[in-house]
């Protein structure tokens, strides 16, 4: 449970000494920084907005042992990361609950779904069998290009790995299943526009 | 920010030394522990029986010093509690945004708003306006006797203190403004019977 980073990879131990960091840099390692900073930028501004409540859960950690100084703060002196049983992003919006995973590669032609784990696919499902909306936003670092892919199409990738197909979606599939979502200025990943297209999609469906 | 249980209560350091416990103990002290699992294994219940999909979130922590030893899980060597800026527990029920807090007292005649804070009920009136549901499960721990309040209800009893009014809540007052809540076998706390009547009671309303 507890050696692995929130994105499912071993930790790479280059540094073998004690570090000194910011939490950021610790939740999703330095490739996640900019895609989690411009989330949590977008979801300040919905909030200051008012156009919706969607908040990062905190990094989960398994505490050992706390040390009780006196008169001041209580100091955890063990604790270890634990895999996150669910998505990281969740809330709401005009009355919809939204719930979404977020990630990015380097890679340039392809996005491996090793970046995703059965389980947060078992919890999308579950959201969506309650009428949530579950998607995750993706990010190809290198060129900055940000999708969001909605829950099923993710599903559709996923299960074709399982049945021996592919391990990674490839940049063309997710242009075609996925939502290209420019990079603003504020908001800077406006996702909520897309979520307002599907929701209208949703609704001519059903009329 | 980080010298503060989530629960707001200043550590007391009756213990200098390094104390071993598990987390649950610190997220909200021994007298949180029954009602915390008591809604963690309700919530359990829920999702395996595909009834809504409610988690609690992780403790915040702040992390300021990671080790990392050579083949083993990367170890956390300084971190602080940090408030929490939301409620403790959120999720989606049959398309409906569930959000809440949950906190006791050994009182027997009233319950100390000094649970609650300012940004918990920010976030519980935004929460609010996005027509999500926002409320708070507060129990008495030395009877057992467990009450669901809807946000709007503690706001005015949030509101009334803020005039000058009492700082908590009179049991009695709870008895009229929130729903009790009967201790089940399984599920233990089953808070989603309450929803169902207040989405009812909605529905006639606006008809």
């Amino acid at each position: 449970m507890e050696f692995h980073y929130p994105n499912g990879k071993k930790f790479s131990p280059k540094n073998k000494t004690v570090k000194k960091a910011q939490e950021k840099s610790f939740s999703h390692g330095k490739r996640g920084m900019t895609l989690e900073e411009d989330l949590n930028e977008t979801n300040d501004y919905y909030v200051e907005t008012g156009k919706a409540v969607i908040h990062k859960k905190p990094v989960p950690v398994q505490i050992v042992t706390v040390d009780y100084p006196k008169r001041s703060a209580a100091v955890i002196k063990e604790a270890y990361f634990k895999q996150a049983s669910t998505t990281d992003y969740n809330g709401v919006y005009n009355g919809y609950y939204i719930d979404f995973e977020a990630k990015e590669t380097r890679n340039r032609t392809s996005f491996p779904l090793q970046n995703f784990h059965q389980h947060q696919l078992d919890h999308m499902q579950q959201v969506t069998k309650q009428s949530g909306i579950a998607f995750v936003i993706i990010r190809f670092s290198m060129t900055e290009e940000i999708y969001l892919l909605p829950y099923e199409r993710l599903q559709y990738f996923w299960e074709r790995m399982q049945s021996g197909g592919r391990k990674s979606m490839k940049k063309e599939e997710i242009e075609e299943s996925g939502y290209f979502i420019p990079l603003g200025l504020q908001p800077r990943i406006d996702y909520l526009k897309i979520i307002d297209h599907l929701l209208e999609e949703l609704l001519k469906e059903r009329n």
